[in-house]
C-alpha cells in the first residue's frame, strides 16, 4: 500500500490535523507482539503511573482514555454528585465543541460565564458560584478552566493558584482541561506541575493527541480526595481500551523524556513566528495575544476565501472576519514562511 | 527504548491480550505524516466506505469508533427512541461485560432472556417481545445478538435470517454485536454479508480490535432506515476520534484484502486444535461446542490453579469449574501444543 | 357540576382505580386557605416527620413525592453511585411496570432474578451478587424487594431480616418498594416497622396512593448513612411539589391515626372473602397464595371475556389463562359477593 | 383535626404559597367515589381534551403531569433528538430554578442568552442559533420562552409570532413555558390561543398550580408534528399519575368556565395595585415594568430585613437590593393595602 495522502501537505487548521511523532509510532511498535493483560493490567500502563508522577507528584494517578471529550466528562463526573454543576468560561471546549457530551452523556449542567480572553478569574467565578444549599439551583461544585485556553491565551501559575484558592474557599473543586497543557507549560517555561499540582488543581484532563500521539488522553487525579469511581466511570462511559498497552506506551514515549516539551516548543515557536511574519502585512490584524500555538487574526473576507483555497484553516468568528491559525508540533519554519508569503501575496 | 515485555509470551485468556498484526502497524505508519482533516474528513475514512461496502453491500455505511462497548451503545441508541428497549440473551456482552454502559450511559433498558448456548431464537425472543403500546412496559424495539457468541457458538445464516424475519414481523429491528463476526464467517466459510446484510441484520457493531487492530471498531448501518443521528451520537457519546485517519487505515488494512480472514481462520483453527488436543486427556471435558476460537472446558480446580500459574486464562463459571480458553490471530500451533502438554502434565 | 362518573361502580382491576378516602379529602380541605411556604417548608410537612418517625423510628426521615415510580427511582439513585446496580426479582414493579424509568431516567442497571412467588431470598440474591470490584460488571449495590409483592405474596419480618442480614454481609443495601406495605403489615398484624426498620431495611418507598390518598408517596430513609442527596435528587428528578402541604396533610390523615390500617385490613379482608367465595366454584382455580389484597386465579378464557364485560379486571398471564383480582380499601362485601356471583353465573 | 396553620396569613413570596381555589377542591370531591380506570383512561381525562381544545384549537392534545419542571422537561425531550439543544433566556426557569433537571434528568443541553427583560427576540435567538450540521456543536432545535416571564414581563401576540416565524424559518421549534400563561393572557386581555396556537407555538407547558390548583400542569401539543412519544416519556419520566381523574377534574374546573381568567385578573390587578401603592413611597423604586402579577422593586436593605419579619417575600438580586413581590389569585385588596402600609411605615 502506498499512502493515500501527500505527507508534505500541512495546514494551519488544527493541531489535530497533524499525524503522530515518529517516536510515538516507534513506541507502539515496541509494545507490540506477544500477549499482555487487557484493559490496563499490562506492564506499560503499570509503568505509566511513575511517568505521570514525575511530572505531577507522588499522589498523582492517571487513567488513560481515548479522547479529550471523554477525559473531560469522566473527570467532571468523578468530581460531582448527580445534581452538581460545573462553572466554566462560555468559550470552554466542554461547552462549545463537545456536542453537548457533558450534558447529554454525563448529565452535568454547565454554568457558563462570558470572558474577554477565555480565562476565568475569581471575580468571574463568583457570577455563578452561589445558591449553595438551594435545591432549585443546580449546585455548583467544580470550576473548569482550560490551559492554554480556546482563545490562545495562557494562565500563569499565579493565576491558576488564585482560582484554586478562591474555588477551594467556596468549597468548589478545580478541573483543568489540559488538552494543550504542554503548550502552556512550554510557553511559560515552567514545569507542568507548576500549572497544576502546585497551583492546587484537583483533577486534570491531560492531552496527548494534539501534541503528537495517535490517540490517547488521560484523566489525572492530582488530589485523591477530589474524585471517585474513575475505574468504573471509565468503563461505563465506554473509554476503557482493551489493548491499553498501546495508549500507555505512547504516553511513556511522550512524557518520560522531553518529547512533549520539544513538540510544544516547536508548535509555540511556529505560532510566534507566524504572528511576527504577518504583523506588518497591511490588512492583517493579529486580534488576540499570541501566547501559545494559536494565532487569531482579522483580514478581509475575500482574502480569507482565496487563502483557504491554498491552505486549510478555520474562520473563527464569521461576524468579525476573524480566523484562527493553529500551529502543530510538525509545523516547520518553511511551512510558516510559505503561509505568510501566501497571505502577503493575497493581500498585495 | 527496549520493550518492557516479552513478546514471546502468549496466553489463552482473551483475543484482547494479543497485540496488533504487523500489517496493521504498517498501515498506521503509512497514514502518518503531513496533515489530514481531523474528525473523519480525511482520505482514509473516505476510502473506508468502499471497503465496508464491498463486504456489506452498497447501502452500508460505517462510522469508526474506539471500542466495542461504544459501537454497541451507539448502534442501539441510534435505533431506539428515548423509551425503547433491547431484547438480548442474558449472556450478551452488552448485559454482562460493559459495566452497565447501555443503561448507565445510554439510558437503554435491556430485556434479557436465558439461553442454553448464548443464541436467541424466535421463540426465545417472544418471551420479551410483548406489551407493545403499553406505556408501563419499556417498549421492545431492537433484538441484539452476538455472532460468534459469548459462549463460543456460531449462528448460521439461516438462524440469523429466521431471527431477522421474526423480529421484523413484530416491528423490531435487529442489531448484531460483531466483535467476533470475522471468526463466525471464517468458521462457516461464508462471506460476512451472508451473516448480516443478506440475513436481514439492520445495524452491525463490527469488531476490529480482537482480530488484530490496535484499537477501533465500527458502527455499520446496513439498513439506512433503521438508524439515525449516528454522526451526532458518536460525538456526544465521546467516540469521535480526532485523528481518525489512523483508525480508518487500520480497517482498510484489515478488510481490503483477506487479512481479516486469515487472522480469523488462524484463531479458529487454533481453537479446534486445542479442543482436539485436550479432548482425550482424562480429567478434561470440553463443555461446549467449539465453533469459533473459544474452548470451554471443565477440569479439577486444583489443576486449574496450577495451570494458571503457567498460562493466563479465565475461570468462566466458578461453580461448575468451567474455564475459557481463547485463541487469537497470533496463537501458533506451538503455543497450543505447549499448552495442551501442560494440561496433560498437570492432570497426570 | 355533577360528577361525570357513577360513584357506585367498582372494579377488581387495581387499587389505583379507587378514589380517595373521605378523611383524606377532609385533610386537604383543612390544609387549604392562606399562604404556606412552598416546596416543603410548610407546617404540614414539618409535622410529617414526627408522623413517620412514630411508625419507623426516630432516625427516619421522609421526603414526599408524587408517585411510586419516582419514590423508587429516587430511593435507588440516592443509594447508588453512577455505576452501581440493583438486584431485584424479575417480577418487580421497577422492572416490569415503570416504563424503564430506573434505566431510562435514573441510569440504573437492574440485575433481575426469576422467583417462584415474587420473593427474593438470600440464595436468589447470590445469583447476581458477585463480580465486586470488576469494572466490566455493573457493580451490585442494592437489593430491592416489594412487600406485599407483585404476586400477592407477603414477606414476613424474619424473611426481610434474613435478606437484610445477607445483603449487608455482602456490603449491599436494601430498598423496600412499599407501595403496598400497609397491606403487608395488616396481613401479618405487625407494625410497619417490624417489616422495615427493625428488619434492617435501609430505604423505603412508602405508598399512599393505593391505600386511599389522591396522590403521594414518600421516600423514607431508615438508615441515614445509606442514602444521600435526596433533597437535590427529588428536585432534579422533577418530584418536588410546590404546594407540598397538600401531600403532607394527606399523609398525616393516613398515618397519624389508624386510617392506613383500617383501609389495608378492609382491602385484605375483601381479598380473602373473594378467594373463599370462588374457591369452590368449579372451573376457577385460585392460582397463588392469597396473602394480601390480590387474588390470582385461572379460569376458562371465554368466561374471562364474558366477565370482563361486566367487571373491570386484568388478565395477568395470557398464556396460562391467569387473571388478577385486586381489592381496594373501598371494596365492600356486597361488591365481592356480586362479583363472586357473576363468576359463578358465567361458569354455570 | 384543626388546621395547623392560620388561613388568614398571606405572603408576597410566590403564587405557589397560595392554596387551591374552593372550586378546585369541589371538583376533586365530585370526581371522588367509585372506581375509574387508572393512568388516564378515565372519563375526566377524556373530557379534558375538549376543554383544552376550546382554548387551543382542535389539533391540541394535553397530557396532565404533576408539576411544571416535568411539563418543561417532557415537552423539550419530546421535541428533540438525543443530541439536540434548547435556546432560552438566561433567566428562564428551566435554566435557573429546576435543579438542573433538563440536563441532569433530561440530558438536554441549554444554550442561554442574556436578555434585558427576560424576553428573547429573533436577534437574541440568533446568538445561539448557528452551527447546524456541525457535530461538535450541540444542535439547536428548540427555542423556549416563558410568558409571562420570570422578570414579570409579558410577550405580546406579535412578539411571540415574530419569534415563532423566525425560529421556524431556521428549522427550529418553539416551546412556551406557560406556568403563568393565564396571567399573560389576562394582562393583555386576549384569549390564550392568541399567545400560543395562533402565534405559532408548537408545544406548551400549561400551568395550573400557580393559578389555583392543588397540583397539576399539562404538556399541550399544539403542533402535532412537533413532538413525539409523550405517552411514553411521561411514564418513563415518572409523571404518570395513577389517579389521574383528580388532576383532570381540577383542570376542567379551572378551564371549562372562566375561573382561570378571574384568578389571573385578580392576581394581576393586585400586582398593579401594589405597584401603584408603593410607587410614590420615597425609598422604593419599582425596578421593572409591572405587566402581570409580579412587582420588582429596590429598597434599602435594612428596610427589606425589617419587612421580611412581617411579610414573606424574596430578595431577588442581593447585589442590587432588588426584591420580588408576587401576587396570587387569593391576594386581596386588603392584603395589598396592609403590605403597602407596612412598606411605608418601615421607610418612614
Amino acid at each position: 500500500m502506498t499512502p493515500r495522502h501527500d505527507p508534505a501537505l500541512k495546514s494551519f487548521a488544527s493541531d489535530n490535523y497533524a499525524g503522530a511523532h515518529p517516536d510515538i509510532l516507534r513506541a507502539v511498535a515496541e509494545a507490540n507482539g506477544g500477549h499482555q493483560t487487557a484493559y490496563g493490567d499490562d506492564v506499560y500502563t503499570e509503568a505509566l503511573q511513575g511517568v505521570f508522577q514525575r511530572h505531577f507528584g507522588r499522589q498523582a494517578h492517571a487513567w488513560p482514555v481515548f479522547n479529550g471529550t471523554a477525559a473531560n466528562v469522566i473527570s467532571l463526573r468523578s468530581m460531582t454528585a448527580h445534581w452538581e454543576a460545573v462553572i466554566c468560561a462560555d468559550s470552554a471546549h466542554i461547552h462549545t465543541d463537545e456536542g453537548g457530551a457533558p450534558e447529554v452523556t454525563g448529565g452535568i449542567k454547565l454554568l457558563t460565564v462570558p470572558t474577554p480572553d477565555g480565562k476565568l478569574t475569581p471575580e468571574l467565578i463568583d457570577r455563578e458560584a452561589w445558591g449553595f444549599g438551594d435545591v432549585h439551583r443546580a449546585q455548583p461544585r467544580v470550576v473548569s478552566i482550560s490551559n492554554s485556553t480556546e482563545r490562545g491565551t495562557v494562565y500563569t501559575p499565579d493565576e491558576v493558584a488564585a482560582i484554586c484558592a478562591h474555588a477551594h474557599g467556596l468549597g468548589l473543586l478545580v478541573h483543568l482541561d489540559g488538552s494543550r497543557l504542554t503548550n502552556a507549560a512550554a510557553a511559560l517555561d515552567v514545569p507542568m506541575r507548576a500549572l497544576t499540582t502546585d497551583a492546587g488543581v484537583d483533577v486534570l484532563s491531560f492531552g496527548g493527541t494534539k501534541i503528537g500521539m495517535l490517540y490517547g488522553e488521560a484523566v489525572v487525579v492530582l488530589n485523591p480526595s477530589a474524585a471517585k469511581g474513575i475505574d468504573y466511570l471509565r468503563k461505563s462511559f465506554m473509554q476503557l481500551s482493551s489493548k491499553m498497552r498501546f495508549v500507555s506506551a505512547q504516553f511513556e514515549a511522550l512524557l518520560s523524556g522531553d518529547l512533549w516539551l520539544r513538540n510544544a516548543r516547536q508548535a509555540n515557536a511556529m505560532g510566534r513566528r507566524l504572528a511576527a511574519a504577518v504583523r506588518d502585512i497591511p490588512g492583517v490584524e493579529v486580534s488576540r495575544p499570541v501566547q501559545a500555538n494559536a494565532v487569531f487574526a482579522t483580514l478581509p473576507r475575500d482574502v480569507v476565501e482565496r487563502l483557504q483555497k491554498r491552505f486549510r484553516f478555520y474562520t473563527f468568528d464569521e461576524a468579525r472576519g476573524e480566523v484562527r491559525w493553529m500551529c502543530s508540533f510538525d509545523t516547520t519554519e518553511a511551512d510558516v514562511d510559505a503561509f505568510a508569503a501566501a497571505i502577503a501575496e493575497e493581500l498585495a
